[in-house]
Parts: structure tokens; sequence; C-alpha cells
């Protein structure tokens, strides 16, 4: 059996190849445990939140928007990243329930949190669950430069989303998944 | 109710910024329909496999290994990249199996395919779960420039170390969530 060192990638050099506004990338040279040399390509992100809000009807709150990096829309829960002023991404998951949304919630419940990508990006997401839904007068806006939708699914439509990948990305999967294992739980 | 084309952003120009050995990254200077002006931050990846292999006594393979981004170990199910030459995922999840287990399968079976950060990057994770196991006589050899180490666990310990954080990727929370729901349908 392997001891905890033997894994450690130690950093020989760093080079930061890009800086951007939400993004930065880096190239690391690494020395593995026993001698052996690689590279590590990095990208750092702030982060982000992802929320399952399901209706008092039983229906799953979807956003629908364009997503560059595969130039087509796709249905995601409400989600967004960790803001630069943010230390609590329960916080973030309040503002961005309120503003993909137009909804606030009694009770913000953290149901897990992960890397997505963790052999090349640093990006946490958090997923929380949204209980006691309840519509913001006056909610806050979108942010400038996002086009969105709703969409209120049943269970049993949201699983045919996955099928015919309308529903595209791990942490709407999740969600879902999380939403039947409470189901069947409840049977 | 907003109309397809209203939903797409158009590339006015992009830049290339960097140019790895694993991923690239580009800035694009986008349009929206009405006309807003907006900048996307986008990293290319080939893409990656992850595998759901249980054991015939009901344990779940995990692999331990270092993760530079976070600069810890995690565990994970089997997955690696996409190779260049490679045009089927179910055969980059069969190479991966063989190298990361010693194991083979009697059938690999697709899962769901999905974003992981649909946002900035265009990466495709294809899960897949591996029926059949049995002890490769020769396999194929690991990656020259990975430390990896072999875990057996069942549900209940598997649910733990999500709680732990040791378990701390959406594949695998994810791939675990699948393996409950096949539990839970079975009673």
């Amino acid at each position: 059996m392997m001891e905890e060192k033997d894994f450690v990638e130690t950093t020989v050099s760093r080079e930061n190849v890009f800086n951007g506004k939400i993004i930065s990338v880096a190239v690391d040279q690494v020395v593995l445990a026993d001698g052996t040399q690689a590279e590590r390509e990095l990208v750092f992100h702030p982060g982000g939140v992802g929320i399952i809000a399901i209706t008092e009807d039983e229906k799953l709150i979807l956003v629908k928007q364009f997503r560059k990096p595969f130039e087509r829309t796709m249905l995601e829960i409400p989600a967004g990243k960790i803001e630069r002023d943010e230390k609590d991404p329960r916080k973030t998951a309040i503002r961005e329930l309120e503003e993909e949304t137009g909804l606030g919630c009694s009770s913000m419940e953290a149901i897990y949190d992960f890397s997505l990508s963790p052999g090349f990006a640093n990006e946490i997401l958090y997923l929380y669950q949204a209980k006691g839904l309840y519509p913001v007068a006056r909610p806050a806006d979108q942010d400038e430069d996002e086009r969105i939708e709703l969409q209120f699914v049943t269970l049993a439509e949201a699983k045919e989303l996955i099928k015919s990948k309308a529903i595209f990305d791990s942490k709407t999967i999740m969600a879902i998944q999380y939403w039947e294992l409470e189901q069947l739980r409840k049977k």
C-alpha cells in the first residue's frame, strides 16, 4: 500500500499563461515521489453553485440558456459563479435563485460539494436544495449578458430530457438522480 | 416564450490565448440576439470517460490519485482522457479500465454523457458501466506519469466517503447515486 507522500506531485515551477476575467491558466512542472518529471496544465476558476428547486406541485425548475463552448442551448438547474466578494456559497445560491427564477426560499440546504474536472481545473460546485419557495416581490435582475428562460418539469419529463440530451450537464443529472432517490426512499 | 434564435450568441471574433498539450484556451467576443456585446472565456478539452465497475461481491472500484489543481489525493471511479486517435469513447473506457484496474469486461454499457462545466469548457464525460469483470492476463501499463492505488468499497462506505470529501468529484458522486438507484429499484 502506498503512503500519502508517495502520491504527492511537488511543484518545480509554474508558468502563468493566461489571466482572464473569470479563469486563469498555468502550466506546472512537477516531480513525482519517484523522481519522474511531468507537466500539468491547470485552470483556476472561482467555483459556482447549483440549486435543486422543486415546486409544490412536484416540478423541477430548469433554466434554458445558450452555452458558448457547445454552441447550443441547454437545460440546467439554476446555477452561477461565485462572485469575488462572496465568501459563503450559500449566499451565492440565494442570489442566483432569485436572479434566475424570481424566487426566495425558507431554507437553502447543502447537498454535496465537488470538483468537476479534477484532472485540470480547481473549480468546485456547491449543490443546494432550496425549500419553501416563494415569489420575491422585486427580484434582483439577471446578469446583463445572459438570456434565459424557465421550464418546469416532472421527474419523468426530466429523465426523458436526459435521454434526448437537452439536459447535458453533470450537476443537473446529479440533481435529478438526487430527486429520484428522495422519491424512492419515501416509498 | 423565446425562440431558439433569441438565445444564440454569435461569434464576432476569437483570440487563441493558449495551446497546451491537453487543453487550449480562447476568448470569444460575441453578440447576443438583441445586440448586447459580451466576452466568453473558453477552454477546449478532448473529453474523457468514467467507468462504474462493481465487483461480484458488490464493491465499487475506486482509484486513488493526486490531483494537482487541488494539491491533494482523491478517490474517483476509473477514468481517463480520450486520446487523439480514439474515435469511440467506449474503446477509451475499455482501455482505461484495463490500465487502471487490470480488468476486462464482457460488456461496457453507456449510461450518460454530459458536460462538466458548460459555462466555459467543452469537455464531455462519457459514463459507462462495465459488466462481467475478469482479470486480464497481461494488462496494459498505466500512464507513465500517474501513480494510482485501487480501493474497493461497499455502497455504505462510498456514501461515507462522499460525506468526508475523500470522494470529491461529480462523476464519482453520480456513479454512486446511479448504483444506489439500481439497488432501490431492485427492491
